[in-house]
């Protein structure tokens, strides 16, 4: 076989199996471009902090200017590719709009993001300090880039706030959906092996170790076959919730009451009550009020192997 | 200490600590070439997909003829590489046809991709598009790029097939080994944690999720302490088996029957017949035959919690 | 809304939310800049792997001698940045002789991962040659960066050891805090998802899988909410233990005597002694003594699937 005939059998192929082309359509969003847009949103969240020189305060409203310039004309540009590629009547026109609303939401989620890094740094006792939380714990770019994603998910822009996770999926094992819906002061330790589903919503101040699934149950298939979108499938998580590794928590209607404590490795696919505490003794998967946390702990330990698991 | 005193140290360390030295050798295959293949052969299954610049219809033969004879060269100089380092007696002469061998596979390869793809947006509820699919599902990178260095693998080439799967595990967090055989139709959502190894088989239309296991038991040591290669310690899948999140499927005799379900965290050890449904129910393992599926949904909601998990 | 307008709140935003700015400071050491180091280290240590070109013999010396003097510069560079932003009286003064110490022990960190690639190979069925294993293997660069920050973290250097040891995270999905004490021949197989915590200590000769946690079980509040630092909280693994995939062991005063092993899945709490096996039966994590390996395998195939998972 020669080269000229491998090429000849490749056409046809691109001839034949369709669907995984894309041939004389609008250019895509690049996976490059939509990244390099994820290392600006980060620098803009965090001025000072990925710079390569020292930012010098009396130069930031200048380096501001001109990075918010150069991201909303990029940003624009994909917007415009994602829409035109989704067939929108108006792709012109409703791309800098849109990014201009996104960046327009950037100040409220600085504020944000700072719960989110708060949280880590009250979370974890290996943190020596907040910066070396923002150069080198995952979780937040994890979270940033989601937090940017769900706007433009809620603007309804197609392609590119999944890329954006994904990019952050890729660097950190953290798998979040644009979709879901995150509270303040929101942690994820290690991280590695993290999927929350499209239809989570996750209260203030909640906790996650490594490995944790918030997922669905089961989906419905339309009448050819294919899954139907858009439905609730993934769990309500209420505010000052922990869930400790490996838990895997799942369903539409599944809710997880306030202050709760989900055990490491547990499984959980019906609601509990605020304030419980689930985690695996035996062949029992034990569902009970906490008391104080002191008291909490405790008991764990005195239960210890039998309890399960008790990661903090 | 001095910068010398450290330099002299490190030299007579490279003399006494050999093995991981490679001096004076052929060139090993380099993996930022292997990584640039893997992105090459990405833009060959997918054409337009991956380009800066939209790919219009008339320009396809000129670029593809370029980017295979691009393909060709490079391929082959690092198969060339490979092969010197084995000490394969006319890696000159075996080089380019095994380059040709690959290349000539990449019709016929693009058409199992095409149902991995279909696959995926079939299984996955929150898929908005094919081409969200192939833009930002990590299993479309970890998959074909393992189709790719099977084909490797298959024609004896040491090192590239591995460096290849190795890239995907890296950036998507899920490990297929070069040596594993899928069938078409094969999706993994989500992905991170995903291990299968060297021996595993998967018939068609498999559905993994994240954290699943397709592991060995054990393995015999030979004489000198070293394993024993090249038996068979992973399971065979067969058609149409479903295994939901951080199941662990492990030995080479193991067989899941087509049509089985097994459920998320569940470890199995012992062949289970086609049609079954596995799943952790208190202290037993729970494996029965499956009903319809609509009844198999419903009886799971009802054991709930106990029944273990059921992540979809 | 203009970019006028966001930029005006972007720059109060800056005013008003502190702690996630970093301006008018000192230059922090950037990702880039420890990610180049880590490269550097991965080539020092295992010269001629890595290079472009084919490493002849008699160009070590030189070779050797101009990159140790270009690391030399950029570690205390970088070194300094990090004393200096964690106001140390004498940045100028420590940053020198810190990267210093750390060039000089690579001749004996050399010693110690080459027994780290040895135990690979041995531990393996699936490694071809120990070259596959330097050039494709995950745990070689997590490994080897953790035990280049680990020496960092004893000199008391900030921030770069856990932005080492995160680099290798974000490629491997390996997540071995420099605090950690690791023997030799240390082995981690496949490794997504492993997190092994600051004050844990590992003997010689462990073996351990995906997905396994050495974690905390839980840890004290100062005063003001904040996590009390510093108290041993991750576990001690003795000489030749594996732990299969997926097991937590938890507790800073949890020791798992020496020859024992953990298999998958199973959650530990407590100590167990030397030539212990642990293993999920029914509702009862079963822990006894081991006897010949041979045995134990016998029996565990026996048991099979109630006896829980036994990956190797």
């Amino acid at each position: 076989m020669t080269l000229e005939d491998i090429q000849r059998a490749l056409l046809e192929s691109y001839e034949k199996v369709g669907g995984i082309n894309h041939f004389d359509g609008s250019n895509l969003p690049s996976q490059e471009s939509v990244n390099r847009l994820a290392s600006d949103f980060m620098h803009l969240l965090f001025p000072g902090f990925f710079e390569l020189r020292p930012l010098a305060k009396r130069d930031v409203p200048e380096v501001t200017a001109a990075r918010l310039k150069d991201v909303a004309a990029r940003l624009t540009l994909e917007v415009e590719r994602a829409l035109r590629f989704a067939q929108d009547p108006d792709p012109n026109g409703r791309a800098a709009p849109a990014a201009m609303a996104l960046l327009g939401k950037l100040p409220e989620l600085r504020a944000i993001v700072h719960t989110d890094v708060t949280a880590a740094y009250r979370g974890d006792p290996a943190a020596r300090n907040i910066d070396e939380i923002i150069l080198a714990y995952p979780c937040v770019l994890a979270i940033s880039l989601q937090r940017i994603a769900h706007e433009l998910y809620l603007l309804k822009i197609p392609l590119i706030p999944r890329m954006l996770t994904e990019y952050a999926h890729e660097r950190t094992g953290i798998d979040l959906h644009p979709g879901a819906r995150f509270g303040t002061h929101f942690f994820i330790d290690h991280g590695t092996g993290v999927v929350i589903g499209e239809t989570a919503r996750i209260g203030d101040r909640v906790k996650i170790y490594q490995g944790v699934t918030l997922g669905a149950k089961s989906f419905d298939l339309d009448s050819e076959g294919n899954p139907v979108k858009g439905v609730k499938r993934h769990p309500d998580i209420e505010d000052d919730v922990t869930i400790y590794a490996h838990a895997t928590i799942l369903g539409g209607e599944t809710r997880i009451g306030a202050l709760s404590v989900i055990g490491a490795n547990v499984s959980l696919l019906e609601s509990i009550p605020p304030g419980s505490i689930a985690y695996n003794k035996g062949e029992h998967l034990v569902v009970r009020s906490r008391r104080k946390r002191e008291e909490l702990i405790e008991q764990l330990t005195a239960d210890q192997v039998k309890a399960g698991d008790w990661v903090i």
